[in-house]
């Protein structure tokens, strides 16, 4: 089995200038940004060695990001882990009980296959798995 | 300025047990675990590429992830970021007007000197910045 590693933390913002703020003070250097419709999602990429910053701006109020920001105010929304292959992934948390939140992996930010495992399977942490597409995450 | 890095993730579970087995299910190996009394906790190190996955145990109802448990549930607690001078940083984000939690660093797990960032100043994050003691993190 390959090593598991932690792709990015997921960070929910009501500003991305604002949010991306205190990461620059702190000497993070953000990477880009990136609009993700299909999430309602406003993206600023800050690695941070082999991990990464995302921080998540809502593009509007239907936005998941938008509900988790009135519910829980910001702050830290997921984790990503990188598996080499996420339908094996799938299957074998499927298998041990666990729920995930959905049956098939969809298509992520960079093309990636990515899936969320359920926050009641997971300790109350919103937990993505990330397969990157072969050129590189 | 060297590179910032994600030194671990902070995850506050009811019970070590409970909490370990999604992530062994997945394929993370347990590392080890660790009692630190003056944090009130039980610590499973779950390592997952570059960065660390830290499972909290509160080990009485004073422990500040006791606390965290009762208000939230259990959940991502804290992010950690490794720095090489933990003075600097702190220094920098004074300047700038964030706030920090203590005004000198503390003694951390395997003796690194780290302070933490007030979540009113992180965007709801609950940053802990950490310097390694010179033996590696």
């Amino acid at each position: 089995m390959t090593e598991l590693a932690v792709d990015h933390i997921g960070i929910a913002v009501r500003s991305l200038e604002e949010g991306t703020a205190f990461y620059r003070a702190l000497g993070l250097v953000e990477e880009g940004r990136e609009e993700v419709p299909e999430q309602g999602v406003r993206v600023a990429f800050l690695p941070a060695g082999r991990t990464r910053l995302e921080l998540l701006e809502p593009t509007g109020p239907a936005s998941p990001i938008a509900r988790f920001l009135e519910r829980r105010g910001p702050g830290i929304h997921h984790i990503c882990l990188e598996v080499d292959d996420i339908r094996a992934a799938m299957t074998r948390l499927k298998a041990r009980g666990f729920e995930l939140l959905s049956e098939e992996p969809q298509v992520g930010a960079h093309g990636a296959l990515v899936c969320f495992v359920h926050p009641r399977s997971a300790g109350g942490v919103l937990l993505e798995l990330s397969q990157p597409t072969s050129g590189g995450s």
